[in-house]
């Protein structure tokens, strides 16, 4: 198995992905080709004094940043970033699958327009997996896409319960729809009628729909929503987490009793915090592209990259894309909305 | 000033209803008036050695449930419930303001249908007062609106500006558009064009967009949005609060050294929970109403009912209605959507 991998991609790079890319390559025995200029990613392993053996670079002078506008990844002037180098590397077979840590709007697009989508997939979904109070679940779509029909929030429950199924191991995963009430009729027209439909699709587990309230709390393992309001669910979490450990450390610095309750804690506190944090927990695919693609957290270390790197190799082994082509039979076609 | 009360909202009434107004009663000298069964009010005021000198009690028999759907609020067989009596008995001068811990889409229904809005405002918006990393903000709607058209958020800024400015006391109160991005061109339609709407609103400070992550970490001070997305991101808040609170305890069972710790911070940790409760912080006003309705939450107990008490009289003090009258003026005027 070959894994690209976009040296040039997230806010600690190139050295986090390529140290990641190393530590993956001994751990799990995989080919792994960095893209990214060749002449810097041999100075960064040698200042490092890391090994290159077995790893092969394919050169991309240019660096795709999150301020480039996301839709410029499929122009001409950025055809030669490390990321569309990696995506265009991917489609012609260069590769079983791309993964990147960096600008997610970009690897989007350019997953849908530069690698193409799976036949009779509308849109393709940015889909973190994400931890709540019991374990894991999915939120897909989460940024990519904002004006949709509902058919493509079905083909997002059916894509997720097959990702979660196959490559994070849950049995009959339950799928909720995000929305404002729980009752069918709660919501504007997109969740009533996507309601409607994965109500009368067989081959999911629809559990109906689910309050922001009770996403964290474990109320489904695939929530399914359009990626405007995935985006604000994503990082609203996020931002509510990293606010409740802010005021956490400001309890434990309070004075001497509490610093000793602090020294008493600390690993517990660091786990809790892991177990927080959604780099650790499975990063997020792309679905519904024609071939792997995986986004791993823009602040990724080597570490995260090297767990981006396993959870891909998951996708790939238990091919997550023949399956989805497979259950894409079950629900009736439509035509494509996309491009 | 005359504060009407519903006796018969939420998870804890009667007895925290009561219990609240009486407080509020004394501590803040306020005329009091509770809606609901009368001998109900008068056995449990009894049974729990409760003195209603003072309150005046209007008899309402029936109870609007949070299994009721929020629209019959205005029917017949709803116009006996204490919140329907209340908010008639607000309409037409019976007191200054109204306090309910009941359903809130009732209320927001009610709000909107039975007291009506502020000549000129388009919706009536549900807009919690939250807690975030450095004090409180405002989510403005967060539940009573799908389908919204750019200028009825534009009166959502100006709303939510003269409120958390005249009630919560903050200068020039910072406007953010909630998005997918800080971008102006970022978002859907709804989101590019209220952008550019709110840039040239004059009467508010608007910084832009401001992203999920930032809004718990003080991103800022009014996060104006639709009603799906609103309530999405306000329940999302409360669960991974909640997800964390119980992973915190989660921690500090675990063992010896770590019941110790938890006996060192217990004053901190449970100052650092009311500080994450929005119940403590300031409720949430019904805004766009030509009368003060305010809704304090579900589980209110008695002293959240009387700090409801207190910000409605804030509410009612600095006259907003007026501001908010006044401030139309300098917005284009625009047909009524609503109804």
């Amino acid at each position: 198995m070959k894994i690209i991998v976009d040296a040039f991609g997230g806010d600690n790079a190139p050295l986090a992905p390529i140290c990641g890319a190393i530590e993956a390559h001994a751990a799990y025995g995989v080919d792994i080709i960095l893209t990214g200029d060749e002449s810097v990613i041999q100075k960064v392993a040698s200042e490092n004094n890391l090994s290159l053996n077995g790893i092969t670079i394919v050169h991309a002078p240019d660096v795709f940043t999150n301020d480039d506008q996301p839709s410029t990844i499929r122009s001409k002037a950025k055809a030669n970033t490390s990321m569309a180098v990696g995506l265009n590397l991917l489609k012609n077979g260069g590769g079983d699958a791309f993964v990147s840590a960096g600008n997610s709007g970009a690897l989007g697009a350019g997953a849908m327009f530069l690698v193409k989508r799976i036949k009779g997939i509308q849109r393709v979904a940015f889909a973190p997996v994400m931890p709540n109070s019991e374990s894991y679940f999915m939120l897909i779509d989460s940024g990519v896409n904002t004006d949709l029909r509902p058919k493509a929030l079905q083909q997002f429950a059916m894509m997720g319960s097959i990702y979660m199924n196959k490559v994070m191991g849950f049995k009959n995963p339950r799928v909720g729809l995000a929305n404002v009430g729980t009752e069918e009729h709660k919501g504007d027209a997109l969740r009533q009628e996507t309601y409607t439909l994965l109500k009368n699709t067989p081959s999911i587990n629809f559990i109906g729909n689910v309050e922001g309230r009770d996403i964290p709390l474990d109320g489904a393992d695939v929530v399914v929503c359009d990626g405007f309001t995935g985006n604000m669910i994503l990082k609203t979490y996020e931002g509510v987490a990293i606010a409740m450990m802010k005021k956490i450390k400001g309890v434990f610095t309070k004075n001497f009793k509490t610093k000793l309750a602090a020294a008493c804690v600390m690993k517990e506190m660091k786990e809790l915090k892991k177990s927080m944090d959604y780099d650790e927990v499975g990063g997020a695919p792309v679905l519904g592209c024609a071939k792997p693609v995986f986004k791993a957290h823009g602040s990724s270390n080597a570490k995260t990259i090297r767990n981006a790197i396993r959870v891909t190799i998951e996708y790939v082994k238990n091919d997550v894309i023949a399956s989805i082509t497979e259950a894409l039979k079950d629900i009736p076609e439509t035509e494509n909305e996309g491009e």
